[in-house]
């Protein structure tokens, strides 16, 4: 009966297992959490784990409870954080991958009879000994090898048939996980791009450069970021304003790229962007159009009322569009445009906080400050050089 | 030890069902294969599923073994396809989503005592009994239900603890599946309208309908299922082709919307639309953007070496831009046009006929012979009525 028991024990924290990665839907955090739930249920004092791209393992993750109790993490880190090796039969990982099966090493003394290259470099700068290991293919539910889960330092009954059986089940639920995050990973990366590259052709005929596209919708992103903490908010802030502009297309030629000062008229046929965006995107079934809808109707609205096309006051003009209003305002003054110089950010910082209430939401401001340290990021231009000293 | 093997066995049963589930990205598959596993593994005599929208269930599969042999399953289906319920503590499925727990029914003809309404005309009508039911909640990994799924007429050992806690595994497993299935459909249904959306973008400076974009898409895409029969290839090339004028925009007006014949230059600066839409979409990480770019670049390339913008023949230029060519034709010659009048189908056909070897690829034209009984649907007016008889 104990056996039974114990036995059920392990089923329901296979489910478990499961369903807790299954959660995780941000892949850094998901990588760290099949590492951390894999040393907890196998008792191992150290994991790491390898994504695999091509014929390359690239270094994801990597725990160890006796040394991150003695060394900082950061250093171990640092000490390890580059590695991307070939897939080969010299090293364990690679082995593991080519050889599609796990590799069990009781005794690492001897990992060099079995034929294998082992770096004992790292194990003596950080005075640790890597006794046992364990090496466990991640595939996809196709079959295909997606990655490399590694255990060190495991208790003997873990190298038993019975616990390289349980092992393998917990590394099927991981790989699923895995397999559906990074699916899921890519998916998302290829809209966000496609997005960016339709939401340009509005701002191709502007003349304005694709990067105001790009760079807006991610001091969206951080604004939002600073006003709800909501990933699954902020996220579609990133994807939903870089289609602000969209309705721009419909403007005239010589109305959108004219010179000098529009007449009342032209002016009030270059507001109808608004419009003309919210019916491009409009009756739509999914949040990210109907959220993509309501900026492009409202981002031109002011907190104090006097903005356009409907001059909704305050809290009428619905959140997304309050932040993307900063956020369109502030790249655009720290922009080069033919009829300006770029402001220097922190004079555009002080337009943006003396909006408050007026142009803008006070609230939104707010956030906008406290994410300022983050926006400015992007203003920088890229350094030369990436290498350490 | 027989006990322990049984548990193992479990086990192992229970990582498949979670890896089979967790490989089928067909959504409708997806809920067929749950109901088929879950049965299975319970020997249950038939099984059905319910997506829950908001407040109400509706309802998705419907499998039973003896049913099936006995009555085509057509008419089963036809029986039971359009319900929809509200969830409410009436209905047994209604209370496992209310009540958050599996409802155990050993005895089906005790329900109404248990205050359950079940509506007994279908066994009636089809000669069935159902004896005994568990009604049990698919829950997403964040813990909300998304689903139920009902097994009937179960062996009695399904309703002990153990069994009770076997199905409640499984149905984790499964659970899990659907979850990411959902997630993952919706994601594309998103992605493949804010594509549509955007790529109608470069048509309305054109003045076609956005339909052209929504068709010729989906001509395509059954093209690209009669040649490869494989659906991901088919899927990559409906979210593709919208983006294949996009070009267009940075087209002047005076030009795209000439209502008479374009001079030589003219039509010189019509061309470039290709090569500015592989700008547009070039540099890209991403499979979509990639097919897309090709598609851009070179649909209006000829078979025979005579098209445009490099003047490519035969295989040199790519199967997914000689597959958009043929459906881009077709759907313009089907059209109307400020400049024609809509051709009819068949004449159209015979055309994209007569243009194999020249135009178009023999065997893109092949493949859209053989699809040419799913595309013209896509042109048949929609009927009034959807009721039946």
């Amino acid at each position: 009966m104990k056996n039974k028991q114990n036995y059920q024990d392990i089923m329901d924290r296979l489910v478990e297992i499961g369903l807790l990665l299954a959660s995780e839907k941000n892949i850094q955090k998901l990588l760290d959490r099949i590492v951390e739930e894999e040393m907890n249920f196998t008792k191992a004092e150290g994991g790491s784990l390898y994504i695999r791209k091509g014929n390359y393992l690239n270094f994801m993750v990597f725990r160890n409870r006796i040394l991150e109790n003695k060394i900082p993490r950061e250093s171990i880190l640092k000490r390890i954080k580059k590695s991307r090796f070939e897939i080969n039969e010299k090293s364990i990982a690679g082995a593991c991958v080519k050889f599609d099966r796990i590799i069990s090493i009781k005794d690492m003394s001897k990992v060099e009879e079995m034929g294998f290259s082992y770096d004992r470099s790292i194990d003596k700068e950080l005075g640790y000994e890597t006794k046992s290991l364990l090496s466990i293919p991640l595939k996809n539910p196709e079959g295909e090898i997606i990655g490399v889960l590694q255990l060190i330092n495991l208790p003997e009954e873990s190298f038993t048939e019975e616990g390289l059986r349980l092992v393998r089940a917990t590394a099927a639920q991981a790989a699923i996980a895995l397999s559906n995050g990074l699916l899921l990973d890519e998916l998302k990366k290829a809209q966000l791009d496609t997005i960016y590259r339709l939401a340009k052709v509005a701002e191709f005929k502007d003349r304005e450069t694709g990067d105001h596209i790009m760079r807006m919708s991610r001091v969206s992103m951080f604004i939002a970021d600073s006003l709800k903490h909501d990933p699954d908010f902020s996220e579609l802030i990133l994807y939903a304003s870089p289609m602000h502009d969209i309705g721009k297309v419909a403007i005239p030629d010589h109305i959108l790229l004219k010179p000098g000062k529009l007449t009342e008229n032209e002016f009030e046929i270059i507001k109808t962007h608004t419009t003309i965006g919210a019916e491009i995107l409009g009756n739509a079934e999914t949040k990210l159009l109907k959220v993509a809808r309501k900026i492009a109707l409202y981002h031109h609205e002011k907190f104090d009322g006097t903005g356009y096309p409907e001059g909704l006051k305050g809290d009428e003009i619905p959140l997304e569009a309050r932040i993307v209003a900063v956020a369109d305002v502030f790249d655009a003054l720290v922009s080069k445009r033919p009829y300006k110089a770029p402001w220097p950010p922190d004079e555009a910082l002080k337009y943006i906080v003396s909006q408050k209430g007026k142009h803008f939401d006070p609230e939104v401001v707010n956030a906008f400050v406290d994410a300022y340290d983050r926006i400015i990021e992007l203003y920088k231009p890229p350094t030369g050089s990436n290498s350490s000293p």
